[in-house]
């Protein structure tokens, strides 16, 4: 029995993404095959063709982190899953809870180890959480990497709640996850876009204030200042990195987070001692989460029934038209691959 | 100058409440002047009349540990209030931050020291808050004891957010509260009840499931079975007392709380030890909260513009009547005393 | 290739317990081979042949829990340990962060599956962690159940560390752990025992202070009252069960811990549900703990340079006779069994 | 009746401090009378008048912010304290719990409003917490400020204990105290500095591993790769600020903490994003800290019995030499200065 998998054969453009024959896995003890349903595409996918992606990237992987998909069979030994099941996958297949494994950036789906984009893929039982049936693949194939690390971002020292205010940068993919997130928590969410269009689509996501980074250049200092009369946020999920860093220093509370996320922009300016010790921050570095905080995630999202924002679905045949439209970067919300049963 | 105050000048009945003509106080150094504009009740001001207070309680107080009022005058040194500031009593006026103090429940407004039930009063300027000026005087009344107590009990070992199901017992102040605040925060809740009409009210107060004790009587074990598919809550906040815990212990999940806040009921069979441990629960005692608590809340009950239940709002003139009704027991919400400005 | 395994055939008595010769496993994908050197016994392993385990148990398997070993081979795809590694086991083999999987009680080593009284035995890679060279595998062996569940009584809600004080209760496994573990992270530990031998090893292992509950048999007031001044102490490991339960509530401070550990005692007086609110207490029930805190534990025995308190250590073809004097009853400190090289 | 106070007349040089003989102060309602017992001195104490202190400072105050002494008489309501009780001073007056008050560090003692260099003061009974019978005055004064802010760091998002690693950089106050502090709850400390002596110094301490920062210019990796075998440490208290951060996020693991105190040196080369972002950690901002951390240290503080390294005591005449000392920067530990009774 054989089935199809894509492949970045060599990692120089998107042409070097394959669709190959290969054989059909097998489960050992401890493990499951699942058949993949959907997959879904983020940045970090093309972040190694693009010179962009900070770990080392092998050639020859099957790409994607991200994916929901149902159990056909299980391994000797496997008692929490049967076949039917239906399972989203777990970004860090090891980081199963307390500190991260050894190695944990270089395992990584995609870059270190065969990912998500195939018919049929073998996992130990442990890389897997169960998929309530309320929420689709497709829906469920966004949830691994994006919205794990949003979920990551308002639950680090302080869980966000009703009383606290959130600040997301943009309209990428962890950023529209924060906004919807902070909302179904309760919290007052402050978000920053420049386009009259994307402020349209993140109101309706729920977010309370927007400020426009074009008509207010020092918006760090505005928001603090003006919208929160002073105070500053209790959260910042910043994702635009080195070039927004200083101003979301400028819009925190003393005490409050800024969570680090991003690694886009490529203005780097550097960070004032002074300046991130003056705000009182608490400045976190996440990777995304491990498994209890993808099963944490996955119970908050299904049980405030959210649906994702989906840009766009290509069956698994035209999935290197999928890839063209994530690096074409028009895009807003999450780019899915769908494979039919 | 005077002003006028009512007093327990006994504890044998209701009729020990009268009102007096006192002088004015002055303000000191760190005090503050609070004209008092509303108050509320709380089971536990006619507690010790009808021998159900289980700390001692002294005659000739002035009843009442929940206000909101604004600040008249302020003492030497008091750089964080000003006259015109809108403010609400703290429960415990010196339970500030970290362990309790020594005595915390002796010194209790209206059963250890002087409470509210009065024109004008002079406190720290540590035992009131700011009350935001979207809150009325008579909403910020009903705050201080049962909107702090539910707050802390979903605020504990694990903060409750989207994603966990929380369980109240019944329509008394801290319950409904417990439901509001659960939903603000994107819990899922459920909540028992005996009467269809309660029922409606809990739904609407957005409650998710009801369950009625009278109908199902083992509904500690129906609500971990059927509710929630054999796993338990996360959360029980257990007024009923001695009479529930029982079934309390019967419905949380392993891991989850047990938040013994009441002291109602008479039925006390005891619990076993075997029960208690083998549910796996972390059972936790609480006593309203501290200061630190009640700004937490004030900020979660203003962010998310949540209404309190009143039942019914007496003129300051009227308080003995306000006090008649909360012995008669029919009242669903808070009953509140208004002072005109 | 064959080698010998201890299996309860029956479980009526503990001369069900024989040796068997069975195949050498193999490890598959993500598993490792263990070649054990070291098994120590807990009460739980006899438990079941004394009516006294209080979830289900199977016959005809291969008891134990505790143990240290080296890897010998490992499976396909395993990368964090090799040959020659050594390791100690987890209790719980699937319970690896965040909530405890469905059925933990179930599938425990010895009683729901194969236990470690083996020479070999494979498990996968999530089901052991790295024993550091500086402790033996004798000493590594005793650490899996017992001083990971000190531990756990120890790290809970608050983190016991210098300025806090423990209770302890006995010279059994865990309350002799406890003592020692209490003691590395600088706090005040208060013992009960009834025998002048074991106050004298309590007191060499570290405990400040020791309480006869013979001698004073309203031991818990007067730990509160005399020892901490009033105030209470903030942790108590409660090993005892319904019989010390009303006790330990005595001893605690308002928002201190009691641990609950213990099914031991068959005096059952049952919990006045006053008692248990009154007392301000978080009550906690564990069962060992996950994964990460085993690593955790690993690291602070390793760290502090402890030594276990070992009682006695029979060789592998004598384990019957180490069974024999588990039952016996007349140990101080745990029984191993070891595998020469 | 008078008592004498040093005040800083002016803020430009040393000789600005002069003795004033003033009206004794009186306990208002809620307050306390301290008769100072000891001082001690901090570097902040000397920054306003070399132009180092990061707020705004005025002239004319009493200097110094950590005192002990004894309570010589009580305001009205006070009953918490009785003449004769030994006190030690809460570095921030209002910081008594949850967020800090606005305008936290304008209203410090001796920069924003009168310290404890004086024979006496009057502060509200919230300002000072008990002093333990077994500490005398001069080694309670060291500990308001210094102490509490190495607490503190040891403190934080992950509470250190024995299996984690700390490290202190040099042999300033809150380094010697983040020794001490982090040996007795357990932890392997690490420290640097330059000297052989003070090598010896913070062996004598308790410090496992010393590392020559002169002799390893690359401290930071050598620090994770060589003593912690590639891991890092758990916590760095960052007291160097600017000139070390960056081998501070070198040194530490990934989750591990970096606590900024210190905003001493004056190189300041800036941090690159991708360093902080790369480095896992988490990055904070403390401000000494508040009341209940002031409790909580004093509580490890006296149950350790504890000693701090004290440079030199003065008499309060000679208080003026004292600063000079402190201006020479030679001394290693505290200088205290002590008011005889």
């Amino acid at each position: 029995m054989t089935m199809r998998a894509w492949r970045f054969d060599a990692l120089s453009s998107l042409s070097d993404l394959s669709v190959h024959s290969e054989p059909m896995p097998a489960p050992q003890r401890g493990e499951v095959l699942v058949k993949v349903r959907a997959v879904s595409l983020n940045y970090r996918d093309i972040a190694p063709i693009l010179g962009r992606y900070v770990w080392p990237a092998k050639p020859g992987l099957i790409p994607c982190s991200d994916a929901a998909g149902e159990i056909v069979s299980v391994g000797e030994g496997v008692t929490v899953f049967r076949p039917g099941d239906r399972v989203v996958s777990s970004f860090h297949a090891r980081w199963l809870g307390g500190r991260p494994p050894a190695g944990l950036m270089l395992e990584s789906y995609g870059t270190g180890s065969d990912g998500w984009l195939t018919e049929y893929k073998v996992v130990s039982q442990e890389a897997v959480v169960p998929l309530p049936g309320n929420v689709s693949f497709e829906d469920g194939a966004t949830l691994p990497c994006a919205a794990v690390t949003a979920w990551n971002a308002l639950s680090g020292s302080t869980p966000m709640r009703a009383g606290q205010t959130v600040l997301t940068l943009g309209t990428g993919g962890v950023s529209m996850f924060a906004v919807q997130l902070a909302k179904v928590v309760g919290t007052t969410v402050i978000s920053t876009t420049s386009s009259a269009e994307k402020a349209k689509r993140l109101k309706a996501l729920g977010a309370d204030h927007i400020v426009s980074y074009k008509d207010i250049p020092n918006w760090g200092r505005y928001i603090k200042d003006d919208i929160t009369s002073g105070t500053g946020v209790d959260c910042v999920v910043e994702v635009g990195g080195p070039a927004t860093i200083n101003q979301s220093l400028d819009a925190v509370r003393w005490g409050g987070e800024v969570v680090l996320v991003g690694f886009l922009s490529s203005d780097n300016p550097g960070i004032d001692y002074f300046h991130l010790k003056g705000s009182g921050a608490v400045v976190r570095s996440v990777a995304v989460g491990d498994r209890p905080m993808l099963e944490d995630l996955v119970r908050a999202w299904t049980a405030s029934g959210l649906k994702p924002v989906i840009d766009s679905v290509f069956p698994f045949a035209h999935a290197r038209e999928a890839f063209d439209h994530l690096m074409a970067g028009g895009h807003v919300g999450k780019i899915v691959i769908t494979l039919s049963d």
